[in-house]
């Protein structure tokens, strides 16, 4: 990994940086000083983890956003909806986040600061495996070891580590609390009673789920179809660091895909199987090997990704990093090992982006079979399921599981309905194996786990028997396969791979240049009068009409500061063209990373810069049907 | 208001409704069954005040959101700033909603229900009015005139009027407590800590102001300029009524355009002075007048309307609004009374659209003077002010007022410091005055209000003169002007707006249609083949690529139902054209209102569609240069 960045780095501008922290500080620094984020209410000395998008940075998103809908919203016919933040308990406690969305915190016994366990644990190894020279090999291997496991260690493992390691709070050098569980959700109460708890939702997907039924219904009851949701989602985390990548406030791009779990084909599946990128499927992992390049479709058709749906979407948002310029060298889709999977999914990549910080997660793309939908569906009582028509009706063999509920009610009066139920949800095996034992012997033992007991079943309690049937569809609850893109992580990992620094002409100081695509880039194009005077800034401002009545977000500069300066302020901010007007009939346009400038009519600037920004046109072909244009006054 | 509703109705295709209650169910149907929106958390039984936006809900809202941005930020060159929703209570606490975000609330006292204070006392009020008719005309003025004041009153006015009346829950008949504030935030705490209590912002714009100083430094220290926020707001309401219009959770897009107080032309102004519509100036308010068709340049000149600036954005508004089609007829801004305006205020200005609800607000456009700097500039420490340069160094006559500290510590002792600081805040005229009075007589009481009394200053104690100074710039704190748009609220006044209903062709149901102009429309487009048949479809799936290539959002129905109700259904959704493959060479075109249908061929249908969508060109240039079609088959 460490190579592998340095060599990056100096692929990216950076062999003006030492190592990937003094690269981070020049990035984080120009997207500080340029408002690209701002730390939140910093007037007040700011809150951790909250981040503000300023101009340019807005802008950016809301660019990101806009391709992710056109990429996927639009070109899948995606049902796009917008559900609240705020959500009631009862949703959140079957999804499970009420009980289980935590991490492990430890607090300072005085002072009462918390910290999370694991991240205290990690920095205590790292920094012994770094710095303590005096270690035995059987320490590190330990050490390492520990490090490996971190995510599977609970809460009695880790605390019984950091006794053993002596890990004290870091700030205080006091004690520490055992580890416990904190959940990650604000919470909040709905309406004024106080009586209805609610929280900020984590994540946008419990909004799609909840609405399958009418979703489904919207899509004409047919399956496949997908669902789509841009919007906040919110984890209190416990200690947020990593700057942009661990925040307690974030915007999520998620889809859910709902398909018939005994037929995962897609049709646009050809579109994407010959891509072929980095893959770092779970065996390798296992055996220590990093990624490597594999050819999509055949890691579908070896059964290395599960099926052809998940392959597609693991194809499309390859397609959607590249095209807003991840660099396609550090990026790789990593199969999630078993135990960091759920036990419900069946299969589960996370798209991730190498940065400064290492390799960030930032899209996951989960098999979660049928969990979401029947976990909703058994906590509010509907039905969340599809159907597949017959053609013509089809006989099959039913079981039938008849409790006799008089007997019953005689036999365990009260009980009655625990014990039915028992009954009533065996599975076909336990049942047939039932009925042969109450045939031979009268009577069995069966223990029904909502009275913790064994009770005794006689041969007249429950008839048992299969049964033909006619059955004209089959019923079934959809499998959900959901993309889920970190916005934040995508966009801060997108500013490191853009960013780069060059000599000034001078040669006294360097630049930084963000090499935004013009997809991506928050302004279009600058617009300058060479020199301040009162014929130029009318072609400029004639210039800046014709730019808006084309839609390409720009800004005139008019002001009297030198043309290279101007040019440096602009690809500080990754404006890919600059129309510089130095006569009032034609112009130059400039494009940024080359520095290159063509001439053209003053009529013509702004269509050709629309070309170019939009894709219809290349830079490549414009300078080379175009005269060029070097002059000392306008270069920089 | 009934009248005018009455007839707007008719106008609105309202002759099938008799009053607006049977035509909002109408509308609200339609919206529910195709799932512009949905109850949130439905299948839990639904939360109060919480709404999802279904599939076209959604793309009318992106539809919104995207044309407020052009006519707003690109045109403006504005500032696109976006801020979390999770807030610390300082920056709130400073901006006066922990204080005063507050609705007067009582309780059922046995069963602990809560309601809004004044919405029982309006309901009573306006019920007595309309179904007792044994009221005397006493009385009749009396329960008026409370209606009239019902926001002026305080909690324990309300109170005693609950009282009086006899008003009693709602749902119980139980007796209710007194009247007491209800904040209107959603609380939370940041952190694991329960030390930092947060709140889920009631509003946009306070993420602005913390930011001033950032924003006014990248727009090179220049006023005036604007910066802009799309976002979640949340308002944790007592008691949710009228459906979308009053919810818990809402988008609101906000504008905060800084300017200097003494200086508040705007160079655009004359780009809508011209305008002319519906306005309802406090004057009229009082002498009980409707509103009047205005020109706006008027109103400013007259100073109904405070300013250029705010007359520019109540111009920038209006087209907005009625860009989007809300009928200019039931739109008019009405000046806030003395009594609504925040005591800082220099002016405000609703948007008010009729509704089947009465008058909405939709938009305000506050100058709301130099308030919220101010106060977040005294809450942080941070100064929040803007410089104007002089050209060349003004003279200037400055006031000091010099505290001898050494005599008001003998004097004094614990209490010199507040004596000091009350010294120093006197006004001018304060200052000379006392100046005036410790030269004739030696001595003078002087209350410090810190300390809650009387302390006597002596000649030896102050010293107060005038100063000239040379001033190179003028310092000063920004007013802002606020236009703050309820994004939610627009949307549904534009669905009733867009209501219509015509007979079908049997004439035996009617049909429902939205006449969302193309801006607006979830979907600009529907292709269908008329019949089910592989040529068709095919023809049709190559129409709907090339759509997809010049960027048209669509839909494809294949399913085989009748073309007539497949051209309901798509009515229903506002979508405004619809492609009719009925050959493998050329295909029909029909327009949603007028039902007309034009002949194209296959190769030229999609860039139609996509100039008669985006304007370039008007239907009645289609329907006058093309062939036109009517076939009773294709016909509905």
């Amino acid at each position: 990994v460490e190579r592998k960045l340095q060599a990056c780095l100096s692929n990216a501008g950076g062999e003006n940086f030492t190592n990937k922290e003094s690269f981070r500080q020049a990035v984080v620094n120009t997207l500080e000083r340029r408002l690209f984020y701002i730390p939140s209410f910093k007037i007040y000395g700011g809150v951790a983890g909250l981040y503000d998008y300023g101009p340019p940075g807005c802008a950016v998103k809301s660019n990101v956003l806009s391709f992710w809908r056109q990429h996927f919203v639009l070109e899948e016919n995606m049902l796009e909806v917008d559900c609240p933040c705020v959500t009631p308990e009862v949703v959140l406690k079957a999804s499970g986040h009420v009980d289980k969305f935590t991490d492990l915190m430890v607090k300072d016994e005085k002072t009462g600061t918390c910290y999370r366990a694991d991240h205290l644990l990690k920095d205590f190894c790292s920094e012994k495996l770094q710095k303590d020279l005096s270690i035995t090999p059987d320490k590190a291997a330990e050490l390492k070891l520990v490090l490996a496991n971190l995510d599977d260690l609970s809460a009695e493992q880790l605390g019984a580590k950091i006794k053993e390691y002596g890990i004290t709070a870091p700030d205080s050098r006091n004690p520490l609390s055992d580890p416990y569980p904190f959940n990650l959700m604000f919470q909040t109460s709905i309406g004024p009673s106080g009586l209805s708890p609610g929280y900020m939702r984590p994540e946008t997907a419990q909004g799609i789920f909840v609405n399958f039924k009418d979703l489904y219904y919207y899509n004409g009851n047919k399956l496949p179809f997908a669902a789509a949701q841009i919007g906040q989602a919110f984890r209190n985390e416990i200690s947020p660091r990593q700057g942009l990548l661990r925040v307690r406030e974030f915007t999520l791009a998620e889809i859910e895909h709902f398909v018939d779990p005994v037929e995962k084909s897609h049709p646009k599946y050809s579109e994407v199987a010959n891509l072929e990128f980095l893959m770092l499927p779970r065996e390798e992992q296992m055996s220590g090997q990093s990624a490597k390049r594999m050819l999509l479709g055949e890691a579908v058709s070896k059964g290395i990704v599960n099926n052809e749906t998940l392959g597609y979407f693991i194809g499309r948002v390859y397609l959607f990093l590249t095209r807003l310029a991840i660099d396609k060298d550090r990026l790789r889709f990593r199969q999630h090992l078993a135990n960091e999977m759920a036990h419900y999914a069946a299969d589960c990549w996370d798209a991730e982006i190498e940065c400064s910080y290492g390799w960030i997660e930032s899209v996951g793309i989960a098999d979660r079979s049928a969990y979401d939908l029947r976990a909703h569906a058994e906590k509010s009582g509907v039905g969340l399921v599809a159907h597949e028509k017959f053609s013509e009706p089809k006989e099959v063999e039913k079981l039938v599981i008849a409790p006799v509920k008089k007997e019953l009610g005689l036999a365990f009066k009260g009980n009655q309905k625990m014990v039915v139920e028992a009954l009533e949800k065996m599975s076909e095996k336990e049942a047939l194996d039932m009925r042969a034992t109450l045939e031979s012997k009268g009577s069995m033992e069966f223990y029904v786990c909502t009275l913790g007991k064994n009770v005794d079943i006689k041969r007249n309690m429950v008839t048992i028997y299969k049964e033909k049937k006619k059955e004209h569809q089959r019923v079934f609850t959809p499998s959900v396969i959901e993309p889920s893109f970190g916005i934040g992580r995508i966009i801060y990992c997108l500013f490191e791979h853009s960013f780069y620094t060059r000599p000034s002409k001078a040669g006294d100081e360097q630049l930084n240049v963000f090499r935004f695509p013009p997809l991506v880039a928050p302004i279009k194009c600058t617009v300058f009068p060479l020199v301040q005077n009162q014929e130029y800034e009318e072609v400029a401002k004639i210039i800046s009409k014709s730019l808006t009545a084309v839609g390409i977000s720009h800004k005139i500069d008019m002001t009297g500061t030198s043309i290279g300066k101007r040019y440096a302020r602009t690809d500080e901010l990754g404006v890919p063209f600059a129309v510089t007007v130095d006569s009032t009939s034609s112009v130059t346009i400039r494009e940024r990373d080359s520095k290159d400038q063509v001439r053209v009519g003053v009529e013509e600037a702004a269509s050709i810069v629309k070309e170019v920004t939009e894709g219809q046109r290349t830079w490549a072909h414009v300078w080379a049907t175009l005269p060029h244009h070097s002059s000392a006054t306008v270069d920089d």
